[in-house]
């Protein structure tokens, strides 16, 4: 891999930093408030529905999961909302866009290792002002040449990432937890790519299948990239 | 001027395409809904209050401008709201996400006139997702380089963005109906500039001082441009 590979890009949330269990976290308080109501999960349930048929609208982040959260109060107490009960649902959306950043294990010392020996990107979805005040929060920005923050990660954004850096597929290595975004789209562009799962995934980044290709690798930690990428 | 630029860049909102009298409808109808609690110009107030208080934390955007309407009704009825004014407002900004898109007058002419002969490419806030799919919408994308949404459009801001286009800052010209966001920051760190006010401007973006510089142009159309950059 080590003669082939110019760029590697990096997933953000859940590869480099904790993020998912933040959105768990914050659902169960956000179904706590619902609780007279309806049960726990079918609240949980309605949350999803109501931010699924939002995506194409809101696109991914953290702001248009308020308003899934605030569409959701809104259909389940149908009419009979304490206000208190919305206020509550922002304060815990703003709460997360106060969250202080928490590394993954060995992050930093990975980027160091690959730092200056191959052009290091960020490649994430979510809401731009988030996720560059996450990267700034992180300490990790000066390890990257460019923060790509994109609205989806299907194989037409990688393609425009990939012109955008002048960057030949073959050349491209992505490193992500989710084998749909970060994955599936890479490899069927003729990328390289690496799978490092976190043990909370957000269902809608779930698939059914298993990969094997010859340009993708499976691994625990993202230290385990080191000894295929440096001698 | 012509000798000099490389880089054109486009403000998108009220430069390219109808923006800002979205926003003022959508405040005036935002203020229809909760005429029995407060005078409309105070509901405008309290909204630009809360719009202006989220800045920091959500940015620019239709999203983080919904998540401030719901506030502000929050706030001004106290306790006392009917669902169905949160329900409407956040359908008002579902309608502003959905709204199409109004080219302004001879934008379509100036684009095909610099086509080729300079790097053009378009400069905006707002939301990621919101701002690409009006690019799409436009059917104006196939005329630029690139398209940088960005976050603020402050003095580091555009050194960022210059370094990436590797533009040094005399061969860049920016154009935009704002002196605070696309014209005074571009001046500073040794851009050129041209302000085409648009008769709607958002009181955020206001200065109360005149520019004199050497490297600014004031015009009243964007066609205006063309003798200066086209022989």
């Amino acid at each position: 891999m080590r003669n082939q590979i110019t760029v590697i890009a990096f997933d953000a949330d859940d590869t480099l930093w904790v993020n998912e269990p933040y959105f768990r976290e914050t659902e169960e308080q956000f179904a706590g408030l619902l609780e007279d109501f309806l049960p726990h999960h079918s609240i949980v349930a309605e949350l999803y529905k109501t931010e699924i048929a939002n995506l194409p609208l809101y696109g991914y982040g953290i702001k248009g999961f308020m308003l899934s959260m605030i569409e959701t109060v809104l259909r389940i107490t149908e009419g009979n909302v304490n206000p208190e009960i919305i206020n509550k649902a922002i304060q815990l959306g703003q709460e997360m866009l106060n969250k202080p950043i928490e590394l993954l294990d060995g992050v930093e010392d990975v980027l160091k290792a690959l730092h200056g020996k191959y052009k290091l990107v960020v490649a994430t979805k979510g809401d731009l002002l988030d996720q560059q005040r996450k990267l700034t929060k992180s300490g990790l920005d000066h390890y990257f040449h460019h923060i790509e923050i994109m609205s989806d990660k299907q194989e037409p954004d990688y393609q425009k990432l990939l012109k955008h850096l002048d960057c030949p597929a073959d050349q491209f290595l992505m490193l992500g937890n989710s084998l749909k975004s970060d994955v599936l789209p890479v490899l069927a562009i003729g990328g390289h790519a690496v799978h490092i799962p976190y043990h909370t995934t957000w269902v809608h980044e779930h698939i059914d299948h298993t990969i094997e290709h010859e340009n993708f690798h499976q691994m625990e930690s993202l230290s385990e990239i080191l000894p295929k990428l440096i001698e």
